[in-house]
Formats: structure tokens, C-alpha cells, sequence
């Protein structure tokens, strides 16, 4: 066994055998197969492809490289949530303590942005006090106290993935449904839950820019985790808008807490219930009623004590960005686009997220919108607001913003019906 | 300008940028693009490809990563040969005194071999007291007291090429028409000849195994140095079977001398011949006569003062392998097969050739031919000896040759004429 007959394998559109995957993915985890062997790997299964015998082979092979958690101690079910990163996407913030309210454990391990899409760690970081990294008893105490714990992946958990994901970043090797699907999956099934809700974003904002790709990523993983006895379903969702009116992390927290506290917007409050239905529903738990668990409370009353579990303090002032910028209208009419990419990357510049991995986000930073596709506008009404702790960074950011990313239409004569909003749910993948 | 673009470009099938290429080769020559950066690169121009001008651009960033060498104070025109190899090819040994005796002077700078085709100077190596490495001085010393040198390159030529073959070699990214291309013929224009011939091999015991594939390499590479300068041409020449009746160093050292001295078979004879010509015609020599020169001993007295000026003994005995095994004809009949890719296979593991660049390779190790495909053979005479000072590669060696490599089929009745031979040269392109 060789890691260049395995390359060469692959680059002359053969399928690798079970015992080639295991050997390579162990080896390179090792470090027996080198850096450049493997990228030359990775662009051969990008161009490629692998089956679906060689994905799940490979996800197994991530799987075997390292730890797998154990969560049978519970007296409750697990359900988890993995969503494949949008432009103001804070819905495992509310998503969480909404299903431990309703009956599940969800045991969620989290990652931190890179690139245009914001990371789940960094905005709970904004919390003062908030602790990220947990040893694995005091994850499961954080469980048992709170029905929920959002937290950083440990160092054992597929360590082949953790070095095949950081050689991805650098060799332009990112955009493989294989590789991305084996990626996710690897983490989530190696992480012990029991039922699992995958949330697949299509759009400018997401790395699935159309239908097709997406589908075919999200039965891709669906499959993967029912070949490893997790009860998985995957919802395709809408991320050519923002989700909701903020984009930042300090900014995405505030919005998450007023979802809790029985507010907040449209969009985010559906895909939040929508995903939990899904969560409960794998858990074997159809019955739980999520909304009532919003309006009662009960969904709030979880996150202050996740949030407490963990250091954090639920009633602290949340950190503000100490300039501002607003966008106006510069005519009256209809918001007729607003591009979630274009906002991701002013939000990322602003110093929302991260350009190197090394690098610290600002807990303030981000973009607030006042008004969504479909809305009216007058001449000079806020469009959008920049929050930064560094203004030299504005002119960054709104340059991401020009051209058509931000577009109002006049209206001709008088509107008769507001168009109705389109769901965020665009289909279900089981 | 950064690597992750720049692969993603090739990864796309888009063309590489001039400027692309001239960041990326220079930035990986100096080590700021990393080695698993460049190996995807390599692999997505294997699979996606290079148009014509991105090869060329790629060759002259090759040739800017180093130094140029410069005949112009010679007084006589320069010519050089490359083969893409093959095996039992020696041809370069008896070739470069013949065209010095015919008036052309010839630089020819050459490398040592990897798998299962020889190299030039492992080959001279087995000459008692014979160096390969000389300097710049040197190399112009041997020139004009020989009118030919064979020497290893020095290390300041092309070193991105040096960097890319040995990444390649390790990455399984070697089999790409463009790499190997601007490979050669970056070499060959900084070693600034005038005129190149290009001994492009094809079949089992080739790099390029259809003449498909040979032609599109023929094409590109003359393409290449016309591009540059360089009168250039080559022949498309059949490597299905070895050539000759020798492979393996000393063995086919004394192969070539046999030529030298107005004898050897009579493909080697043919295509030194043919190479000759086209050399010397390219040399702006078309009145010349290699086959007098081989006739009147004058190629014999340059061999003999190249070899005495790079320091060896061309009348000390050759070294000769410690032990012998020879494989006979099972049943009378004609010899149908002997494929070059399991005599090379077979030499190689014999201790002819190295797994890895640091290996040594035996002087007297080889394999030795006494019959050739058309030959009429009888039950019990040798078809082949296998040398080597380590015996017990023997049957390592010997599997190569199993299954249908060596074939004799029994004659049917009284053969009245045998098969005229087929020319050893298929085409010439230029």
C-alpha cells in the first residue's frame, strides 16, 4: 500500500478500495502520508468524486481516527443540529435550549467562523464570562443541568478531519461535496448523538450556490448517517438574504434573545421552530410543542441556565461596537435586493470574523438591518447600520456593499398588496 | 496574487494568467507557495489541462527561476538530443561522439534514472574512473578537446523545474503532457543549444504508451523550443520492445561501443543513424555523414577522448554482474513477445535502476537479450540472461517476466520467408 497508487487511482477515475481509504486516511493522520500527497488526493476526489461506498468508507475511516463520545448515560434522547453556514445564522443560539425545553438533550459541538460566515463560538464569546472549551465530564454536567451545552470540539474527536480541514483551506480544495459531507459527518457521528437535523443554506451567502449542489450534499450526509444508525434529515433553507436583521456576534446574540423571549424575526423565528419540530421528531419526541415552549418561557428559562452552566452571566450588558455607520435610502420605493454575501463579507471586515485562524474577532462588530426585501422605503430612512471598534475598517466594508448588493426601486404608482414572504424552507431531504 | 486563487482558477478549468504563472513559479521556487499548495496545482492541471500559451508561459518561468548557459564563444554550431527514455536506451553513448565527429559540437546534459528506464550517466558511471559532475569550465574544456560532453546539469539551472519533478515524482502528478513538456524543454533551453532532436518514445516500456499521446507530447515540446529559438524536431520512435540487445549500465555501455566500432544491432544502428542525421541537419550540417564516421573509426576517436577528458579509462574492462541466470525456450517455434515494460521492470529489480533518487545502482546488473521478437528459436537455447550481484533478486526479477511477457509460439510448418523487420523510427514531426 502507497500513497501514490492511491493518488493515481483516484486521478484516473477509479474507485479507491475500503482497504486504500482506511490505509491513507490512517496514515496521513500519522503523518506516514505527506501534506502535498494528500492535497494532490484531495483535488483527484474533488474533480473526481467518490461513491457513496467511498464516502461512507472515508467518513468511517475520520470516524476511527479518534475518539467517538458516548452520551447512553443520559435519561433522555440526543439530538444535535449541524447547519452548513449562512450570513446571520445564530440559530443554534435559541435552537438549542428550545429542544432541551421540550424533552431532548442536544449536545452541540460548535465551531468558529472562517471566511464570510460567522462561527457559533465566537458569538456566544461576546457573552462576558462565556467558556467555550469543556472537558467531557463538564460538558455532561452542563447536559444534565441545562438540557443543552454548545461547545468547542475536543482535540480527540477525528483528528483526520481536523488536519484534512486546514490543508483544505490553504489548497483550494474546499468545494468537494464528498470531502465537505465525510467533514461534517465524521465530527457529528463521532460526537455520540442519536438523531441529527442537518440545515443545507443555497444561496450567494452559502458555499451551496444553487438547488442541485445542495440536495445532493444534504442526501449525501443524510445517507452517511443513517449508515452509522443516526436518525438524520436534512432541510434545504433559503440563504440568498441574511437570516433575520442582524450579522455580527454580540448583534446575533441580542436578536437570539429576543427569539427567546418570544419576539424577534419572522424569518429566524420559523427556521427556528421548523428545525426544532425536525429535532424532536428524530428524537422520537413528536408530541413536544416548541412554540408553546417560546411563548412560555420555559425556552428562555434554558438558556439563561446553559448560559450560567458554562460561566457565562445571562444578564450582563452584551459588548457595543464603538462606531457607527448608516446606509440610507437614497430613494423612495421598494427594497428590491440585499445580498447575504455581500453582507456576510462587510460584517466579516468590519471584524465580525477572521481572515487567519489565529486571528480575534471583534465582539461588537457586524450589520444591523432596518429593512428587508419587499419592504417599503422613504428617501433617507436607514437601510442598514455598520457597527466597528476600528472605523478605518468602513470603507472596507461599504465597498463591499456597492454595486448591486444594495438596491432600491422606485415603486410606480401606488402599491396595492405587499407580496406575501416567501418561506425560508425550501425543501426536506429524509 | 495568492496561491488558493490561482489553484482554484486551474481547479475550475479556467487558463492561467501570465502574470499567474510567473507568481506562482517564483513564489514556489523561493518556498513561499508550499509544497501541498503546488501538488493540488499539479494535479488540477493534470486533469483540467494547459492551452499552448500557458505552456509556454510556464516554460519561460522555468527557464527566468535559474541560469542560461552560452556556447557562442564555441567555433563550431550546437545540437542536442533528449529521449523522453525507454528501455535498453543507450543511444545518447554512441550518439553524442558521432555527431562531434561530424562537426556539430554537443552539450548534453543528462540525468540519472528513476523506475524502470536508465539513465545516461548511471550508465557511463560503470566506466572506471568516469565523473559525471564537471563545472560550467569544465564542461567547455570537454567540448572543445572532444566536441561532445555528457554531464549532470548543475543545480542552478532551472531549479523550479528541480523542485516541481521531484513534488511530482512523490504526488503521482508526473503523467501530464504540459509538466512533462515544459519539463524537458525548460531544461534543454536554458542548456542553451542551438538545435534539439526529441527521441519521443512510444508503447509498453514508455512514458507515453499510444501514439496519440506521443504525438501531443512531439507537438507541444517542438512548439516549445521554436517558440524559444531552438531548431527543433523529433521522431516518434517504438519502445514495445527494448532496444537493442542489452539493458542495464555497463551492459549497454558495451553495446554502444560495439556500435562505435562499426558493429551492434541493427535498431540501435538505425536510430542512432536517423538521430544523427536530424541532429546535424538541425546543426545547419545536412552534408555530413554519420554513417562514414561510424565506419572510419572517427566516431570511435571521439568517444574515447570524451571519455578520457571527463576522466575515464575508455580501455579498462567494464564491470561485470557477480552472478548469472539464463531463461531458455521452452518448444521450438518464433520468439512472439518480449515486452519492454517487464525487461526494464525485470532489470530495475536486478539493481540496474533505483526506487528512490539516493539508492545505488550495480554497475554490472542488467538483463541480455539473445533473441528478438521474429526470431525462429529451438527448444532449450537461451532466450535471455539476467545479471545481477545480488541473487537473490532473481525471483523478483523473474516475475516480471512471467505471464505473457516472453513468448515462444511453435512454428506451423515450414516458415519460407521471415517478416521483414519494422523501422524503429514511426513518424517525425517538426
Amino acid at each position: 500500500m502507497d500513497a501514490i497508487s492511491i493518488i493515481r487511482t483516484k486521478r484516473d477515475g477509479g474507485a479507491l478500495t475500503p482497504a486504500q481509504i482506511d490505509w491513507v486516511v490512517d496514515a496521513y493522520t500519522r503523518g506516514t502520508v505527506a501534506d502535498e500527497q494528500m492535497s494532490a488526493l484531495a483535488m483527484a476526489i474533488l474533480l473526481n468524486g467518490m461513491d457513496r461506498a467511498e464516502i461512507a468508507r472515508w467518513t468511517a475511516a475520520m470516524i476511527a481516527s479518534g475518539d467517538r463520545m458516548d452520551f447512553s448515560s443520559l435519561d433522555r434522547p440526543t439530538t444535535d443540529k449541524h447547519s452548513t453556514g449562512g450570513v446571520g445564522d445564530k440559530i443554534t443560539l435559541p435552537l438549542a435550549p428550545l429542544v432541551a425545553a421540550c424533552g431532548a438533550a442536544v449536545p452541540q459541538l460548535s465551531g468558529r467562523g472562517l471566511g464570510h460566515t460567522g462561527g457559533t463560538l465566537d458569538k456566544l464569546e461576546s457573552v462576558p464570562g462565556w467558556r467555550a472549551r469543556l472537558s467531557t465530564e463538564e460538558m455532561l454536567d452542563v447536559l444534565r443541568e441545562a438540557g443543552a451545552v454548545i461547545c468547542a470540539a475536543g482535540d480527540g474527536l477525528a483528528p483526520a478531519d481536523r488536519k484534512l480541514y486546514a490543508l483544505r483551506d490553504v489548497t483550494g480544495t474546499v468545494e468537494s461535496i464528498p470531502l465537505i459531507a465525510s467533514s461534517i459527518m465524521s465530527k457529528k457521528i463521532a460526537e455520540g448523538t442519536g438523531a441529527l437535523v442537518l440545515d443545507v443554506k443555497v444561496g450567494s451567502g452559502a458555499f451551496m450556490k444553487n438547488l442541485d449542489d445542495a440536495r445532493e450534499l444534504a442526501r449525501t450526509m443524510v445517507g452517511l448517517g443513517k449508515d452509522h444508525g443516526v436518525r438524520t434529515v436534512a432541510l434545504l433553507t433559503d440563504m440568498s438574504v441574511p437570516l433575520g436583521l442582524a450579522a455580527g456576534n454580540a448583534l446575533e446574540v441580542r436578536e437570539s434573545v429576543e427569539v427567546l423571549a418570544g419576539g424577534g424575526p419572522a424569518d429566524v423565528v420559523e427556521l427556528t421552530l421548523a428545525l426544532a419540530r425536525e429535532m424532536l421528531d428524530a428524537a422520537g419526541l413528536p408530541d413536544a410543542d416548541p412554540a408553546r415552549a417560546l411563548a412560555d418561557g420555559s425556552a428562555m428559562d434554558h438558556w439563561r441556565r446553559m448560559i450560567t452552566a458554562q460561566g457565562g452571566d445571562p444578564d450582563a450588558p452584551l459588548p457595543v461596537a464603538r462606531e457607527q455607520h448608516t446606509l440610507t435610502a437614497p430613494a423612495s420605493g421598494v427594497l428590491t435586493a440585499l445580498d447575504a454575501y455581500a453582507v456576510g463579507v462587510a460584517a466579516w471586515r468590519l471584524g465580525a470574523g477572521r481572515a487567519r485562524k489565529e486571528d480575534p474577532v471583534q465582539a461588537g462588530a457586524g450589520i444591523e438591518l432596518h429593512a428587508r426585501p419587499g419592504d417599503t422605503v422613504t428617501a433617507g430612512a436607514p437601510l442598514l447600520t455598520l457597527h466597528t471598534d476600528t472605523p478605518e475598517r468602513f470603507e472596507d466594508a461599504l465597498a463591499a456593499l456597492a454595486d448591486d448588493a444594495v438596491a432600491v426601486t422606485p415603486a410606480e404608482g401606488p402599491r396595492s398588496v405587499s407580496p406575501a414572504r416567501p418561506s425560508v424552507v425550501l425543501e426536506r431531504v429524509d
